[in-house]
């Protein structure tokens, strides 16, 4: 399968503050971004893909002189894969607060002329989808053929459907959920405990103090790990098999495989994460709920979406369950929204989203070559009830 | 209900050396027990309970002037409670390693005169058998009527089957496993990091420093709770409910009253919970695995039990799962051993096994009356095949 091959980042600065949902202003803030395949005339072929917590705007291709820097989802995303290319104007943001290249805690607050560091307002789901429209607005981009995510990128893909209905015209969201759940949270708080009790976490301003609360990172990391595999996958690779021939009897050296595993993801992680990031980014996953204004009806939630939908999820994925997939779905049903739904028998858990399952392909494809039909048709008009563009 | 009523902790101290699995000894210890209820003149009357992870000795009753010290499994051992101390003798036995009475990691190192802290040698399921055994014998205690643990206790219920086939007429192994899985090993793994990687852990000897790895065992502790709990029952107690009356848009603040829970566990384990102790016993968990010695075989490992078995799992309880009891039984039944197998529907995950759910009580009841009329009548001889007291 082709790639969309080197690609390079780019910037736009914004000079006009983004309120956030907080009430604080985030102002003087830049945004990277990439793009994939052509524009057309009519700039109806454009899809946005969103990026969940270890990601980025990177979404395919790679870097020049970095055999192996292939964007995140380079998998779905390229000439002739589900999400193609050669059809589609795919663009990929890097959300405000993250540490890839987009304004973030490393970046200098204005106001103090210091790093943000933990003094980085707080940021949400719909915030950055605020931040993503500006910025397709900027590009001339009024209204998207698709948004695509997968987990936290599902939940922004839900929340454009909410927040601009007019403006997106099918949403894929894909083992997603319409909030977390009390566990999900408290995987979440256990994680920033081992961050923000971490010593060199110095309150958040670690920077200022040249260290990295890299202890809280590794275990962070760690935790999140568990919960993207499932049980039965963890089983498959690693089992109880041992490091050693033969049992060393310690209670600090590895001894299974999976603890070798688990401490090498936590310790990769801790060399490029920020832990602030880590802290904003497990918060907007807590704080995203767009039922809550509506008394929990997730169904009142969703009745002014307008896009079609397709939900997909991984029977084995314990994270964001079938189950909480399945409620979206029967509140887009309740309000007569066009939606297809596909549960994947898929192994591999949460991490699923990411993989190249051939059934999971193959209904993203036949999907978007449909979305790509009506680009390519006169009627590129929003499938929506009476909205014009 | 009654209780038992005031009891009083005893110790028994062992001058000759135990051996332990990895080949190290364990010497000049102290076993701290607590015994309910009377032993019959056929000494035929006698009940192991067998302690998980962050318990002891102290099974039932309260101690002299301390009103809220109920023993951790005082709602099921007691008199006319479904182990009935009118008719059971019931030993509890704390185990080396422990931090609660027994010889461990807190206590002197009689080969160095300084504390064990970390050079605490690693103990096993099959340890604690071992030393359980001897100090029955020493209590006047051939063959127990009885040996009963859940979950990690369970383990050692299973254990005792196999390492003293003549010494046990009943086991109940409840919500237990035959192995920790790969997801369980990962848990322990990332608990015992959060440990070990404190600063205040020292290498495991901060008892000279005058510190306590608190972050650490505040972490751990979270992850252990969120493992015993079932996703529903989390979601049933606390949701999405918030701790005050709007967000607050922190990072660092709890913001949802699941986090101020674990928070609250974590703070009250780090109280009193001794760290090296923590580690040790997540390793005997990872480690057990009586199937290991016979290629992965568990039929051919339980071959040479001879006890009479109830099995009992809870629906809901995904650390040790329903499925891990039924290769138990399944295993149990390959021998053509006496099995009952109860699975309770009941909400609240692994910790239902503390919990006073009647249907469980009640199979655990009705098991154990049959095994106290064995006692009584003239029959108490062991059920085994062909092995004599």
């Amino acid at each position: 399968m082709k790639s969309v091959g080197v690609v390079q980042p780019q910037t736009r600065h914004f000079a006009a503050p983004l309120t956030l949902q907080s009430g604080a202003q985030l102002r003087d803030y830049t945004l990277t971004y990439e793009t994939y395949g052509t524009l057309n005339a009519a700039r109806s072929n454009a899809v946005l893909v969103c990026h969940a917590l270890n990601a980025s705007h990177h979404v395919a291709g790679t870097y020049e002189g970095q055999a192996k820097s292939e964007g995140w989802w380079d998998n779905l995303v390229g000439p002739g894969k589900p999400l193609d290319t050669d059809r589609f104007f795919v663009i990929g943001i890097n959300n405000p607060g993250s540490c890839f290249g987009s304004t973030g805690p490393m970046h200098t607050n204005p106001d103090t002329g210091r790093l943000y560091g933990a003094d980085f307002p707080v940021v949400t789901v719909e915030d950055w989808v605020n931040a993503q429209a500006r910025l397709l607005t900027e590009l001339g981009i009024e209204q998207l053929a698709a948004v695509v995510g997968g987990s936290l990128g599902g939940m922004q893909a839900l929340s454009w459907t909410l927040q601009y209905p007019q403006r997106v015209r099918h949403c894929l969201a894909i083992a997603t959920a319409p909030n977390l759940s009390a566990q999900n949270i408290a995987f979440n708080e256990v994680a920033r405990r081992a961050i923000v009790t971490d010593p060199d976490f110095h309150g958040g301003h670690f920077y200022e103090h040249g260290v990295v609360p890299k202890r809280g990172l590794r275990v962070a990391r760690m935790i999140g790990h568990i919960t993207y595999l499932s049980d039965d996958v963890m089983e498959q690779k690693f089992g109880r098999d041992l490091k050693g021939d033969a049992l060393a009897y310690s209670t600090q050296d590895a001894e299974f495989q999976v603890e070798s595993y688990l401490r090498y993801q936590g310790d990769k992680f801790s060399e490029y994460f920020d832990a602030n990031t880590y802290l904003l980014i497990t918060r907007a996953l807590d704080y995203f709920d767009p039922a809550k204004a509506f008394g929990g009806d997730l169904s009142a939630a969703l009745a002014r979406a307008t896009a079609k939908f397709l939900v997909v999820s991984f029977t084995t994925d314990w994270r964001f369950s079938p189950a909480r997939s399945r409620e979206i779905v029967k509140a887009l049903v309740d309000n007569q929204h066009s939606v297809s739904y596909a549960e994947i028998d898929a192994p591999h858990g949460h991490d699923a989203f990411l993989l190249d399952d051939p059934r999971y392909h193959g209904v993203v494809r036949a999907y978007l070559d449909r979305v790509a039909d009506e680009c390519a048709g006169p009627a590129a008009a929003p499938a929506v009830k009476g909205f014009a563009v």
